[in-house]
């Protein structure tokens, strides 16, 4: 039986950044809630996928909200049990298990805080294999699973539960509810029988993070290049090695969108690296050609620490290596696309798999 | 015991849009929607407040929305259970007794028909005395009753149960999802328990709308002056005669919001009458004096056929009787004005009696 303990958060913290790919809340807040949960409760029995049984009831649980804002609004206490204890009064069921709807930001933390407070497995996967920013963008909607009932809630005491026709619809009343609540709320949703959770999650993530996170402080120890390190684990691709050096960003329709500009150092001296993001990175573009766009993962680390950098840890001066990596093979499907592909963030940008430097040049 | 029958339901419509002083929604959708279910189901019993038992749970059900859509947006035949059951089922117990949460415009309607179909008794009262346009603008609010578990439900299909920290949250939650469904949506809130009836409604509201009808249709039968007979009734003041020459309306925050200008004929010839409202009439400026202000009603009906007249049925060249009546006393108290005087809509204007054109000159 494997155990998540507070030693393990600093890793799992760490690797869920690099698959937050820019987004899904900074998950240092996650990490502290995660080890004042362990702290007070013990540790966190962690389930494989293929081990949840049939008479299983799986329900992630999370933050939802502009990351810019989530960063600063720390769930309470008694927040993520709220939720969770709605859905399975709504459902008339008790959850068995608890699981990470995203595997990246601070999302992939939320869920090992709520299974130490409330006593519950954690299961090692999530519906996605990376953060995306909307709620209908995961595997369970493309296996035709609702969304709801789900259940959200505000830091003051305010909360709902909703039941949609679709997942899209799903989307459209939480984030305006999650907008007026202040652009932040937690939330259960996806209920999930055993079976389903079996099917239509992605395995492992929850390990992948932490392993993302002990190579790099293993190669940092032994004076390895970190980042080698990470996209080794990740069997990611350097992009662009550069400064950045515009930054436009701002928080509308409850998503923090922008861009970034950045020039290139080193061997990309005299190009520049233009990025697109909502809450993760969408679009990397180098000196006008696309090299990678969503649903592959599009991960900034800082050139020095090799610390990953959230969208809203960009600024001014940064030296970062842009770097990407494939996404879970099931989103390259037409139906992948078609839920997370790039004219499901507007964009008029074709999916082409990503395009390392020495593949272009 | 009293009845409502199909023959009741013009009066009751007449009286409605009269006390929804031009908001409310126009009532005729709620009488379509009434009749279809009386002639469904059979008249509906009608409880006077001092009726109603101990242990009855009396729930509101209304419409929510800018009325220039809900106009156009009749609920479904199971929409209006629909809000009833989910409040229901989040309090483990069956209402006893409906009621309008509202005496002006659609939402006296809308319960008799949920009435009907379920087959419930509904209580002569109202939560207001008038129509107001938001969720707090309640007589239960000042007695201190929450608005939640609040369910509502749009036409798709979608839905949510909310519970808020205060009235004022159940309006925000609610007027953002209302908006995000299409601004139109129906629900059901405020549950109340037989004494809180008691205490905190407005009684015989139902018998008041239908008596304002039946008085008028008497009045033009014998050729009586059916405006006098309207404002008999309702202890009204004429304001202004007069023709509509201005009006500008926008949805905006799911409201309708706008102002008229009005030039006077007759008695009137010279002067000018300016109407504020957001979705009922909310001051009346006679050539720059305040002559009525919310909370008392100001109620505009057409000169020549005396049919009230909504805010979204305002337009050029209508020729029209302004007048204004006083509200429930309740609502004159420092309480009732904190939460439906001029502040409230954001005037900054003085609550003020009503000043009929006699004491003003």
């Amino acid at each position: 039986m494997t155990h998540l303990t507070e030693g393990d958060l600093e890793d799992l913290a760490f690797g869920a950044a690099v698959l937050g790919t820019g987004g899904g809340g900074d998950p240092y807040i996650g990490r502290l809630l995660a080890q004042q949960a362990i702290a007070d409760h013990g540790p966190v029995e962690l389930v494989g996928l293929d081990e949840v049984g049939d008479d299983a009831l799986v329900l992630p649980v999370a933050m939802m909200g502009a990351p810019t804002v989530m960063v600063e609004k720390i769930p309470g206490r008694d927040d993520l049990q709220t939720v969770v204890r709605m859905v399975e009064a709504r459902l008339g069921r008790k959850a068995t298990h608890l699981v990470p709807i995203e595997a990246g930001g601070i999302n992939s933390l939320i869920p090992v805080a709520a299974a130490a407070q409330m006593g519950l497995p954690l299961v090692d996967a999530d519906g996605m294999g990376r953060a995306f920013p909307e709620l209908q963008m995961v595997m369970p909607t493309m296996g035709g699973i609702a969304a709801t009932p789900m259940a959200l809630a505000d830091d003051k005491g305010n909360s709902a539960v909703l039941d949609t026709v679709d997942n899209v619809w799903t989307e459209r009343l939480a984030r305006t509810i999650t907008i007026e609540m202040g652009c932040s709320s937690v939330l259960s949703n996806y209920p999930l029988e055993g079976r389903q959770a079996r099917q239509h999650l992605v395995a492992g993530s929850l390990s992948l993070c932490r392993k993302i996170g002990a190579e790099v402080r293993e190669a940092r120890q032994r004076h390895h290049d970190p980042v080698d390190a990470a996209l080794h684990v990740i069997t990611g691709t350097r992009l662009f090695t550069g400064k950045v050096v515009d930054v436009s960003r701002r928080t509308s329709g409850g998503f923090a969108r922008g861009s970034a500009t950045l020039t290139g150092t080193g061997l990309d001296e005299g190009s520049t690296l233009e990025l697109q993001f909502q809450n993760e990175h969408l679009v990397a573009t180098v000196d006008g050609a696309v090299r990678a766009v969503v649903p592959d993962l599009i991960c900034l680390f800082d050139a020095e620490s090799a610390a990953p950098i959230t969208t809203e840890g960009l600024r001014y001066g940064l030296r970062v290596v842009a770097s990407a990596a494939p996404c879970d093979p099931r989103w390259k499907s037409p139906d992948g696309l078609a839920l997370v592909g790039p004219p499901a963030f507007g964009l008029d940008v074709e999916h082409r798999p990503i395009a390392s430097t020495a593949e272009v040049t």
